[in-house]
């Protein structure tokens, strides 16, 4: 039997990714499936749909902060709001396009860590090369990589597919062509790959 | 020990409220906790806030209809899209605000259940009376009732009172101030009220 494949669509600049993204590997492996990191730019999947980033809403940015410590507390996972936020992930994702499929994960891991729990300023090409380094990548080569031609393709082309495929806010993660929204949702897609949420 | 009390405002035209309410008794029981019942008018928490019903996006609307297919399959309870949607439900609320407090959840079940297994049209008078009736009240004097000032007065304040403490979407829960928004917050919710959530 293959194994199949969690695609998780992810931005660093997205609280609820980094959340989910402190639960995905080990959902992936109780449930036997490969776990493939996209990086994706939520800004432009929310312009593409007319979907809006939660925290412009005031009422319900108030709640986010709470909300999001609580999650953090749930799951037992550090979270510091950044100071710098909404903050421009473009660098970041970019990165992420000019790794081989394999490596994307600890880049993803290292960035949002960074910037979720020590406030690292992830738009700085400075601190993107100090957060590469330190998770084992050769930091200068990547920034370099992501100022490609190649890189910047693969993050708009992710970004384009992830808006066809119906994607309007982050984390998403797809089985398949069925589509789980949200951190909140981590509960449904465990279920669905255990088949507990068959027809 | 005084017993601790979940406010649930709740609006039967909401989908996440109809699967909220599926659960939230055997929570309150587990979690040793009163619950009290109560109506507010969503639309006017939206307006309030400047949020919006999730199917106003078109993407988000798509995804709604079968993230609440995998909720009610999670749970193990029915639903049937209604064919009115979305619906008046002021009658529906108001008549919550006609009865006494420990009778509104009676209410609040039985007509959620008409509205969102059974394609009941919630916004005619006709059918909320058989909902009533059915469900052992009096449907002709309730709607009555409902259309009392009392009633009315109480439904104002109860969504004025939801928006001033933070309400902007529903269901939403309070333990005191603190506030859960969401059918997908009942597990920080629990959490919460089993203190694993403490500071």
């Amino acid at each position: 039997m293959t194994q199949r494949t969690i695609e998780f669509f992810w931005d660093a600049a997205s609280p609820y990714t980094y959340l989910a993204a402190t639960q995905i590997e080990a959902l992936a492996q109780r449930c036997g499936c490969v776990l493939q990191w996209r990086p994706f730019v939520l800004g432009k999947a929310f312009e593409a749909t007319g979907n809006r980033a939660p925290a412009q809403i005031p009422a319900k940015g108030k709640y986010l902060f709470k909300d999001l410590r609580l999650w953090a507390k749930h799951y037992g996972v550090p979270l510091f709001f950044p100071r710098v936020f909404p903050v421009n992930s473009l660098t970041a994702g970019r990165i992420g396009c000019a790794l081989p499929p394999e490596q994307v994960g600890r880049w993803a891991q290292a960035v949002m860590t960074a910037y979720w729990t020590r406030d690292a300023d992830i738009s700085q090409a400075e601190v993107l090369k100090g957060v590469a380094d330190a998770a084992g990548f050769d930091g200068a080569a990547l920034l370099a990589a992501a100022q490609e031609q190649p890189a910047k393709d693969l993050l708009r082309a992710n970004t384009e597919e992830a808006v066809e495929r119906g994607v309007f806010g982050a984390p998403t993660f797809f089985v398949g062509e069925q589509m789980f929204w949200g951190n909140d949702r981590l509960v449904l897609l465990e279920d669905y790959l255990n088949g507990k949420l068959a027809a």
